[in-house]
């Protein structure tokens, strides 16, 4: 397997970060500190370029590219966020980015995409195989491959969230990460290993979608079918190899959010901390304020990283209303 | 009249705020600049504590309060954010709040300040006068009445918000401020006047509620009814004699903003930026984005601030969906 990343590779990413992503603020609500009877500092990745921390990640890779590969240019298959971040980390760089879409995605992600300058590659989701339609664009074009978290620039990039909040607010007793793929939650145990040693890292992910908890019981990585969340983010069918072997190592435990649970942590975040966050973002939130007294966590102080922003405007307002 | 304050009185202000308010940050995006055609910095007052720049200025006044007037409290009359904004200072300084609202305010608008530890004083609308209760209650009881505006500490406290965002970004060549009684305004000429002398600073009131404009136009204060606007914040009848005179000496000008553009900007706010920003909050866009090009702004620094982000969620999400 490639080496793992390190902390070192976190602060290289940091170095090539810096000026090209938002220092994204780490917000605090005594509102927030009441309720979970912590001091709680939200990492606000929804404030980052594009609406979310795969800016960083993204970025961070394509800036390692040689000459050769910038010129023939990276692909990738995804529809969510690790799309614009790859077509906008493209286009700051100059370097052509194709993405391989589902043809019936929302047309205001394709539409998205394309604004930042990205090729979108449509395919048909019930006859044709996105990950060969991919290797095989790289394979005859000479493009590379970016996935979406198995990859160690990747998971350095997502890493300087976490390495910025515990510069700005200092060691942490517990930090809560949403999960999916696992490349913001083994970025950020790199980043608290060296920062907060003591710190208890918590992977979260949707209950529906509760393969990082299976495979972190078992030892191995556990397939399932795509999960049904609103956690559009975290929607992943199993961890990454590479992400998988730092989460086994460092993580603290990877806990569970019910998806009425995300709907309350998104109304407190539009209500109370006047933020527009996706379902995805509000997994750190939510797992926290169920699960705080039980950690032994209460009057400590607590880092939330809120990954992202990327909620349709209309399904955001029937969230709200409900 | 009262001497006005001056900008030694901001920067006193700020002293006294000091890990009391948020330091709010200055956000930019990348969209934003390339619809404006400007460099654009986002003061985000909706990320202040309560949910607006309210609290600067209450928290302002009532630090300057003498051990009597500590003892016998603070009455204020108002069904919006200076209502929060002094039950929340009052409580953070050990002094008793009664804020006199309508006995039809919203129910939440009531909890809310109750929440913060103020005793509401119910009035009639239709039988009785909110100023001659609130005046009683200070001569009987020998509470001070702040109004929420017209009060040097209160303008003051306001400029804070400037102050930051000056501190933060540097000089600008423009700001555009949300007008209602012009206590914002005014705290931000101060504020702009001595860090940033060639700025030139906009107040932004709703196209329905124009008094402002009229009273600069015809050189003194013009009383309008209520207005009809999204623009809540925004409905004074009239500005102060003490905010007009800083006003009329310093505003490079004073533009309106309709209730569509004000949508259109809440729209911007939640999708691109991720920020539940209140219709008054969204004076400062809406007409930066119809204005800057006749205003000559084109590729210039340009500060708007975001007044505050309290808008109940139904509310929000019915205008999200329009």
């Amino acid at each position: 397997m490639t080496d793992l990343p390190s902390f070192d590779d976190v602060v290289a990413a940091a170095r090539r970060l810096h000026g090209q992503a938002h220092r994204t603020p780490a917000l605090s609500s005594r509102t927030a500190n009441a309720q979970l009877g912590a001091e709680v500092f939200f990492k606000c990745e929804s404030l980052q370029r594009m609406g979310a921390f795969k800016f960083r990640g993204a970025y961070n890779a394509l800036a390692q590219f040689d000459a050769a590969q910038r010129k023939a240019g990276v692909v990738a298959f995804s529809s969510g966020n690790h799309a614009q971040a790859l077509a906008l980390a493209g286009r700051l760089l100059s370097i052509a980015a194709t993405i391989v879409m589902p043809r019936d995605a929302p047309p205001a992600k394709l539409a998205a995409t394309r604004g930042y300058g990205a090729t979108v590659r449509l395919y048909d989701r019930y006859t044709e195989d996105r990950e060969q339609i991919s290797r095989e664009l790289a394979q005859q074009q000479g493009m590379t491959l970016i996935p979406p978290y198995d990859h160690p620039h990747v998971i350095a990039g997502q890493g300087t969230a976490a390495l910025e909040l515990l510069e700005d607010v200092g060691e942490l007793d517990a930090l809560f990460v949403p999960l999916g793929g696992g490349g913001l939650l083994a970025g950020t145990l790199l980043a608290a290993r060296a920062l907060s040693p003591r710190c208890r890292v918590y992977g979260v992910e949707p209950e529906a979608g509760n393969d990082g908890q299976r495979s972190l019981r078992s030892g191995s990585i556990v397939h399932i079918p795509t999960p049904d969340t609103l956690a559009d983010g975290a929607q992943t069918q199993h961890l990454g190899q590479i992400t998988f072997a730092i989460i086994r190592r460092e993580v603290a435990d990877i806990l569970t959010a019910s998806d009425a649970d995300l709907v309350q942590a998104l109304r407190f975040f539009a209500e109370r901390m006047k933020l527009v966050v996706e379902p995805t973002g509000c997994l750190g939130l939510a797992a926290a304020r169920r699960e705080l007294e039980r950690l032994g966590l209460q009057g400590r102080r607590i880092g939330i990283i809120v990954s992202g922003g990327n909620v349709d405007l209309a399904r955001f307002a029937s969230l709200l209303a409900r």
